[in-house]
């Protein structure tokens, strides 16, 4: 079922309903609220399962029936949930085996949401059931336009640590592996002689003593993903069987590291992805935009729909900061520019009761004399304005690699440095990109880069051997590839590749390390030239084919290479010895010298970006429109521009004038 | 029981006396000391259960029998303690069903005290029998001045999580909603369709995946201080059957946020508290008058009993600092100006063993060539000095809103700020008062205001309706009313008033509030006007009755209301929309702003108070007595005395002065 | 079995080595290159019980024999291994009982190494038959030339909370009191009522209320050392069955707090001990040096065996700093220069898998083209050089007293301050004496003190009466002795001493203490006289036969002694009442004023050091053998040297220069 069929047309606009929380009376004032903001499409039904079958088997349709009727004939299209995130009481209490255990051992309480495990054959049979009698009854309604399965897979209960869990992963190795000397091969029990003598032996992690084995946690967190899919498949098989309406359930990039979503990635009709800021972060635009290419890429270039962020504040933050005028359009609209069709919100209105009653929402407590309420209204105009551009595509140069194995290796207990985070090196990169006004797809290390001019792997610490051949195709062929420290360390069990690190890259980087230098902490080190200076690591680069850019100035590498280059076949591939930053950090310290560092990778691989433009200005192509958002203080204009405007004024003579933080959005001619 | 009949006459003085930790001839040593020192009073025997029951149902008295009769002989009276804070180990090992369960499910270890379950039948048995015996044998005992039940309720054992709990808070909420579907409306359930199909299927909160049902949490701490209450009444009823002595037991106030004291308030015969510094707080002598006046609010305005207090350092704080020449001293006579009718420390003699040995002690390790002796000795002369003190009351025209229901619902997970302490807008307001030479009150949110000049609401995040119409009524009859933000927000159940912020207090206030924009960490806005900063909180306050008298000048809601007043009836009520310091903080940032701004509510609402004496000088009137209170390093002159010294020298012509560091008492003429 | 006949002569060099981990082909590549660097014994089979005993009963030796034969042929002799710190997968799932359950009753997972009880029956009869078999099959095998039992005693798994480790403390306790009455007055359990009925109603400590008793986990503690220390005597006994070659167990002194060495110390044939670098720390080669004396008292002064150290970096320290050209050499000589005879790495060859591949190694990922390898053939080199230094002895005049009992009773719960760390202080005088160039002895409290010219006990907070009979008879007879505060406290179940503090060292020192005064947070106090400041601690010293050296300028003492000097008998006794510094702090706060003081008590105790050297240059005197070690940036000269150089050039004109980072040996002539 390709594309994006969920609605006849236009980008959707809406967000998560639940009338449940309120009297009759309130939903008709809702749904003359929902006309009055042009909302076109509402999420329903996210967590009533106690409400719709209150006793085991006993079902109580009656009140959804009613809304939905209430809906269709207001004209607003319901994406209907499956309530399976948040189990009724009676669930827990009949089914206690079906209780979610930590990595301690404890039995988690109730009370919330997410307290299953995600191996409970109880839960399979009830989630699949209710599923089930949800797509039989609704699955034809004409107000049901698509079908939102569970909530947030993986949020609160990646992990389980309970009997069902460790049976249902020693089943998973036995399918993976065949026979246990293959896993004790894998993993590299040798060492401290861990060898299992079978299938049975083998325990899910836990709290132990330091030093678990790696590969172990490595593959629970990979059997854990394959678990909540199942427990997707099986609901969406259960809907297919009585619904031909789009199935999705809502992801959480980038911000649940333990969910692999390329692996999720071809389950879904449509890709869904929630998007909340870090209200702490002066860049949260920044990190917006990653999260929002990486919901494009894992969408495999297809328009997405970004099913929850915020009117304002959320409520699970320590400080929940409130949005400053302007934001929240400017955030919904750079979802669309980078390939939302649609812009939904958690939550219609704001609830009075339980854990999320401080979280903003289009309807918020203050009710309609309010300046939300008016920039609801506002943003539904705009989204109106812009219902041409549904369906059309972002196309990029320039690909960041992005693989959540190398994310869970990566952070696993005793690696050489505390500063060496996934995200770290791979949000600089992306920073200094978006700095340079250049758009980017995530790509997964295996993935097809041909149609790229340069390939940046900021952070892949984990990378398979059949990965690096493919890294080593692509610039034979004439790509440009530009490398981080600390990638091709390695393999898929975490073994170390052989010989010099980094084993599987040095035959294309044309080089190998011979010690890492991880420096202390807040220590730097000067590069020769200008002004560079790199954080958290240094090490004593080997060239072997590759020719040294930048050397280290100062620290345990003065006088040796930091940044190399290394012609292979038709293309170049590039390294990077250090931490370099895009940008100043918030005390004023350490540059733009990733930005420097780029500027000739980027002219070399010939990738184009605008010149002359502030570097708060975003500005993304998708099909034939151009979004310009301006995050800063100062009306920008932008020359050499044609076509007319469908949000802002202009252009004008070839020029576009965005204000301070507004938008345009540019159709060419 | 009215009153305070402890003892014959005068201010009780003494301390926790352990005999049983030394042989007999110290015995005689103490008693020799105590009537060196003027002690009239000693609590005994507070933790001797595993010696006067060293098996279940085998008694041991002699050793109790021979001490008793020893102080008796020596004229020191009793205060005789019942030994259940800390149970016997056979207690613990026949009776492992009695074991404290802590939140995550653990059963806590033994060796310590307070690790027993609240609602365990066993421990009801076997510490209502031994409070029997005691009774029985020492009831009418002429040097059993009163009880001293258990110690310090809830200190480690506030909530226990085990099965015996459970089941005693399911009958609890039945007892509390009658049926299922009232339990359901008043918590919100609808929220994640969390319905209960039964009391049955209430399990109590613990660790869970975040959200948990917040009105779950409150009514588990409800429920939690009924089951200590019931301990407490347990053996309170057991006594009464032998004795007609008065009973009390040792409070906390207001360091144990678990305990309920409104709830407690009218069980015991008299009130007790304990009450020790914050070593690392410079203001603690101000922290020190709050929990004095607190409990003298507990204590419905009757004289109380300082129960526990120490000479010097306590033995738990991460640094234990000693007292300064002076400040024992100073503290004493503070709690005995707000209302204290006895000085009791912990403890008579330093400890040899176990976990208190560090602990100051009237008798130090060092023995009596010591100041703390020598203080100590200093400090029943004064007492003696003071005897015609015992029994009368201070008066206050201020009252401070104080709810510990408000306390717990504010610090849930999940508000809009985790700098929103329930304490931290008390303390700014109690300490600007103090700094003013302002006594107050504290009060129930329900209680009858119409004593007072003026009342303040710092922290009413939970407030009921009936408790918001009494507020309304209060001011419409005259009163001053002032409120701080985020108040009024939630019903008893954690539930948002419905309509726009603050939902129980926009009629009196005349205002609303269209959205909270809490500042992040370390932030501030500036108000218009000169130099006032507020931190924490700012938010957009809409007019509806109220006038401005502040505007914010900076932040989210510049040229917005910062500080309101509404005219309502023949009172006025204030709103402070952000968070002032009363005083300056150790870096010198912020300033006086809260002072400030109480000066005018204090001269319109007619709270009269002294003017041009130091902020360091404590002045407070009890009955006829005036103390004076030096905490500053300068001697001070206090005009406009009428009366005779009973402590310090003078008036002289009308003036006091008193030296740095030093205390006068003066009767009024 | 005296001394340490490990090897038929030299210094023994190596490291651990696991081909087990490696195809066969690289074991003769190991072989080549062990002879290449000079190695001449190595490690084998540390963590290979799951290779050789692959199911319970079933046993594989071949690759064992392979090796062995292989080495043999190769003149490398090997420090055979049991391996039972890590037991087999199958061992664990065929005995859960064994499995280590924590201070909250959490079973740990596997996964991982140490992750069984000490106390476990399964355990002992398991690791009994594992080390009988090796010793059966290789006791008299010409190759080897000693036993490696275990690794790292207590390393994860000091101590254990599960039932058999309950019923085995009681049988201890009842062995060590034979009664429940010597048991209760031993423990001061009348504190709380805490008495005890019989040995039965003895539980473990763990999770508690505070307070829990401190004697009861002070002989956990011991309790624990004990069942580490039965699990060792095991594995002897059952390989001195079959082998006469010395027996050893790697120590890790001194940063494995709960293993008590003086208990060990008589234990092993040879003492062997594992020393790692604090990388953040920039004083680690003082650290080091501290280890190796105090392993060098453990050994009673007889040479010992460096059994692990690192080449480069570690992997699982926060930042894993690699070691400075010239660091590893440095490193190595000081362990050999403070009485090793032996330098041995972790490990041969890095890993590259599981937990520790991020390890250095001697055998680098980088192989042999690296610095690291060129360095261990250029130590190989050195150690040749040295080979007559094998055997010889380090004599010091000055004694450090240390205690684990007092480490781990000084960190309990509720001392006076948190600032109160039992290396604190150790570590202060050491580094101070380092300083100077004083070479010091670590000795228990009831050590023979009579050879030495001065002993320093810094923190003594536990001291038994004989200990401090021991003192005591030690200064009247000739000796000097300097204390530092709150030593000499508690007895060995944690009471206080009766009387004053310091109960155990008031008559030795001529005074004692009314009450101490620990310091905020940073602060200090100043001292009179030039500079001087102290930090933690301030107390009101009261003399009693000493006489005041120093006094308080500040603080709460100000005026009263700080600095204390008593004349007994023959001897003299300091006492030190705040924590002064040896050397200035990164921020450059604080002096060296303890280097300050000790000089007049080095003076008048006669102890000698040389004069005008930097305090960078290390230097020891080991029998014949001046060992000079350059820790600074410059090169320095030393004059008055005769002999013959070693290692490094000279002396000429009985001058040595030791280049900056570089190190000489000089053999008198």
């Amino acid at each position: 079922m390709p594309g994006y069929p969920a609605l006849p047309e236009g980008i959707a606009y809406g967000g998560d309903y639940n009338p449940e929380q309120w009297p009759q009376e309130v939903w008709h004032e809702d749904v003359r609220l929902m006309r009055e903001a042009g909302v076109n499409l509402v999420s329903l039904g996210i967590f009533n399962w106690g409400l719709i079958e209150p006793a085991e088997g006993v079902y109580d349709f009656d009140r959804l029936d009613r809304i939905i009727g209430l809906l269709h004939s207001a004209g607003i299209m319901v994406n209907l949930a499956t309530p399976t995130a948040s189990p009724p009481v009676w669930f827990r209490n009949r089914h206690p085996g079906s209780r979610l255990v930590d990595a301690s051992g404890r039995v988690v309480a109730g009370g919330s949401r997410h307290g299953f495990c995600p191996s409970s054959p109880a839960y399979a049979a009830a989630s699949t059931r209710i599923a089930g009698k949800l797509a039989a009854r609704y699955g034809d309604h004409p107000a049901v336009a698509m079908w939102h399965v569970h909530n947030e897979y993986g949020w609160a209960n990646a992990e389980c640590h309970c009997r069902a869990s460790a049976e249902a992963f020693r089943a998973w190795l036995r399918e993976r592996y065949g026979d246990v000397d293959t896993l004790n091969a894998a993993w590299g029990t040798t060492f401290w002689g861990l060898t299992y003598g079978s299938f049975e032996e083998v325990e899910p992690p836990g709290v132990a003593p330091p030093g678990q084995l790696t590969a172990l946690r490595l593959d629970y967190a990979r059997f854990s993903v394959e678990e909540h899919l199942a427990c997707f498949r099986r609901e969406r098989e259960a809907i297919r069987r009585h619904s031909d309406r789009p199935v999705t359930t809502n992801f959480m990039i980038p911000n649940c590291k333990p969910m692999d979503y390329w692996r999720w990635a071809g389950e879904v009709d449509v890709v869904s992805n929630d998007h909340y800021l870090d209200a702490a972060r002066a860049d949260n635009h920044i990190e917006l935009a990653m999260a929002a290419d990486l919901t494009r890429a894992v969408a495999a270039g297809e328009p997405w729909m970004l099913m929850e962020h915020s009117t304002g504040a959320v409520n699970w933050q320590p400080r929940n900061l409130a949005k400053r005028p302007g934001e929240m359009r400017r955030n919904s609209l750079a979802h669309v520019a980078r390939g939302s069709d649609a812009v939904m919100f958690f939550q219609w209105r704001a609830s009075r009761h339980g854990a999320e009653k401080f979280h903003s929402a289009m309807v918020p407590h203050a009710g309609t004399d309010s300046g939300v309420w008016r920039d609801v209204v506002g943003l539904g105009a705009d989204l109106a304005a812009l219902s041409g551009v549904r369906g059309s595509r972002v196309e990029a140069e320039v690909a960041l690699v992005w693989d959540w194995e190398s994310y869970w290796a990566l952070e696993l207990e005793w690696r050489p440095s505390v500063d060496l985070r996934f995200r770290e090196r791979i949000e600089a990169y992306y920073e200094a990109l978006w700095r340079e006004h250049v758009t980017v797809d995530f790509v997964h290390p295996d993935a097809d880069l041909s149609r790229y001019r340069l390939v940046v792997a900021p952070s892949s610490y984990l990378l398979t051997g059949e990965a690096a051949k493919n890294l080593h195709r692509y610039v034979e062929s004439g790509g440009h590839l530009l490398v981080s420290y600390f990638s091709g360390i390695v393999d898929a069990c975490d073994n170390v590749h052989p010989g010099p690190y980094p084993g599987a890259l040095r035959d294309v980087l044309g080089l190998w390390v011979e010690e890492f230098h991880p420096l202390p902490e807040n220590g730097t080190v000067a590069l020769d030239g200008p002004g560079a200076s790199g954080r958290i690591w240094s090490e004593r680069v080997r060239l072997a084919g590759a020719r040294a850019v930048r050397s280290f100035a100062t620290g345990p590498d003065a006088g040796h290479p930091a940044v190399t280059r290394h012609e292979l076949g038709a293309g170049t591939a590039w390294y990077v010895a250090t931490a370099l930053d895009p940008a100043p950090d918030a005390a004023g310290r350490n540059g733009d010298d990733l930005r420097a560092l780029l500027a000739p990778v980027l002219d070399r691989a010939g990738v184009s970006r605008p010149a002359g433009l502030p570097d708060t200005l975003e500005l993304v192509r998708r099909g034939a429109f151009l979004f310009l958002l301006n995050h800063g203080d100062a009306p920008v204009a932008v020359e050499g521009i044609e076509g007319a405007a469908l949000l802002g004024a202009g252009p004008a003579a070839g020029t576009v004038t965005v204000p301070a933080g507004g938008v345009a959005v540019v159709e060419r001619a």
